[in-house]
């Protein structure tokens, strides 16, 4: 039976009564930092109606619904994530008068979405990014390197900085770094002259965490996933390229990693569910797993040059084609005894599809700047971001 | 004028009133996290004595030395921590009657060393490995890769995972992971084979944090450096050799990092500065400080096999054999616009001498397996570590 919300939600709005993402929050009037639930054009402040979750596991519980992140509800685990979902849809149900028909608690409850602000959903303790997209490795490595060896073996990951992860919104500053344009000259240290965005997905690490030597099978790995977001992993090739060797990527990313605020479950998420992509070679015994974790999300990235009202799109692509799925990024992660906890973020790497119009970054767009990319009629092009780009992703999934 | 204290302190200790370093620990009656003080055999128990912090910056924040972490304190800044120092200088003073003649406060404020369990000092935000080391570089680069051209125009680090770092004494659980120790087979998921310890030191970063977009300058790095301990990046290298390209190290160092709990400051080490080393192309203007910071700081990494009870020395090393100094570390971090914060670590990279018998790691020291190295006359050799090895790191500055 189709569930229908008291609140008013537009029929194109991102937050119907089957998404209900979680988020961190702030009101001019009320600046502390309270735990909320999107839905519609409005906010459901979890805070104030913590007492309403009165099932099995969240009765008990209803205090980490008071906190500034989400770090210890996601701590709580899937079965309290799913009690959850359950509570909230049935609150808002047109059909359950507690909320609905107390204009009171309505009042306290129930926030403008376009006027708070948004935080950072959780304290971030260790932040990760796979590199999980055949497709980017591979163009990637044909720029650089030539052929990846281990990436069709392993979701290859690195550790990124978790200090400067800011949520969407946040203005960027062009890093300074040192670079080497040219083989034959010295290295300088300049403003980044080749400012990258990649588009990503991340999902945050939720459930109890893991003892340090105890790895996660591939078979429990779905207890520790707790939702997901869009992720700009903003990236700075030229400094990357002089950095890189042997270590990875460093100051190249570590200057600001942007996040949306709205955390999707993967409970909203599993309608959505699709085939796994096709892994040849099979992989190693420890990250099969025969059941469908893949998911069918359009993504879209887009640029707004300075002064201009229009958003031009860039890419479109789509979640499914990341050669790995999160349950074996995560299983991998903790296969050498890796200890997570909940709070932490796993990015997908540089999400990019089959075709040249699918891909997840400039680098790869525009061919290491050899092809610019148009602006739609515009006029304009773009090898790399330039100074008051302002840069979107979305992600969607399909209407239910 | 030499100072003296009134708590025994053994003539062959590394905790004299000159030292004084930093920890957090608890006791067999009382399991609550307090931060502490070495000095000869004792902590002195900064909780109880907190309102004896009487000076300019302290006396406005005694509640930090209340904390079950090191991070508040850290976050004051350098003024406070030079004021902490004479503070508990002055209290264990042989001419000081406060603590001395108060045997009630004595009882409960000095606690015995040898019986207390010590925990990690901070909560670490984020941890950053440098590879700072020439010696080493050259040593890894030749076997691995050829010459590596950045190391020296900048001091190449990677980020670490913060999670897994654990106090020294914490056992460690060989990992499993995804190894191709043959170009012809398959790779394999098996227990790590090349198990090897790195020789390092690491800083904690203290003041208050920089803005994401505001580098630290050189000149103000100092202010951000609180001071060191002995770290084991333990690393697995036939896991390291499959997953490191293109993102560098990932689950062949995450798996356990030890630290030293007593954190040695800045202000104890000074006396033990030395000229910088020698820095051949210049460093570029923002990494470039002419005042000596660098260290002599004796450091050897000694193997017991289990069942034994004899260690034996494998490297003898010094902290003034790296390449790059802490400041630049720092400078370079930040040089990007990336924020720092209190309880951030920062590793030096593996510290190898100029000489055979000065590397750092047994990847080194037994040239990859080749050379195996002998445990002095017991008849047993080393390639890499076996299991039930226990492996120390010790430092020592010359007396004053």
């Amino acid at each position: 039976m189709p569930l229908s919300t008291f609140i008013e939600v537009n029929s194109n709005s991102h937050f119907t009564i089957y998404n209900l993402p979680y988020g961190v929050f702030s009101t001019n009037d009320n600046e502390k930092k309270r735990i909320g639930v999107a839905i519609g054009d409005e906010i459901l402040d979890l805070s104030v109606i913590c007492h309403l979750f009165d099932g099995l596991l969240l009765s008990k519980n209803q205090d980490v619904f008071k906190e500034e992140s989400l770090n210890s509800f996601m701590g709580l685990g899937r079965p309290a994530w799913i009690e959850a979902r359950q509570t909230i849809q049935s609150i808002l149900s047109t059909n359950n008068s507690v909320l609905k028909d107390d204009a009171t608690l309505r009042k306290r409850a129930l926030v403008n979405r376009r006027t708070s602000t948004m935080h950072l959903p959780a304290q971030i303790g260790d932040y990760t990014d796979f590199y999980s997209s055949i497709h980017h490795a591979t163009n990637v490595g044909t720029m650089f390197r030539g052929k990846d060896n281990a990436l069709k073996h392993l979701p290859v990951g690195y550790h990124g900085r978790a200090s400067s992860i800011i949520v969407s919104g946040v203005p960027v500053h062009r890093p300074w770094g040192q670079v080497k344009p040219d083989e034959a000259k010295d290295p300088e240290f300049v403003p980044s002259k080749l400012m990258d965005f990649e588009l990503e997905m991340a999902f945050f690490v939720g459930g109890p965490g893991n003892h340090l030597g105890k790895p996660i099978p591939i078979e429990q790995a779905e207890e520790h996933i707790f939702g997901m977001v869009l992720m700009n992993d903003w990236s700075s090739r030229d400094i990357q390229k002089w950095e890189y060797i042997p270590l990875g990527p460093f100051l190249s990313k570590s200057f600001a990693t942007n996040i949306s605020p709205w955390i999707v479950t993967m409970e909203a998420l599993k309608p959505f569910i699709v085939a796994n992509p096709v892994q040849n070679p099979p992989p190693l015994k420890h990250l099969y797993h025969s059941d469908d974790f893949n998911f069918d999300i359009e993504l879209a990235v887009s640029v707004r040059p300075k002064d201009s009202q229009k958003d031009y799109i860039l890419s479109k692509t789509n979640f499914k084609y990341l050669y790995w799925t999160v349950k074996q990024q995560l299983t991998h992660h903790t296969s050498n005894g890796c200890n997570i906890r909940p709070g932490d973020l796993m990015g997908s790497g540089t999400i990019s599809g089959p075709t040249p119009d699918s891909l997840g970054c400039l680098l790869e767009l525009s061919w290491r700047g050899q092809n610019p990319v148009k602006l739609g009629n515009s006029g304009q092009t773009r090898k790399f971001l330039v100074d008051g780009d302002e840069v979107s992703i979305t992600g969607r999934v399909k209407a239910l």
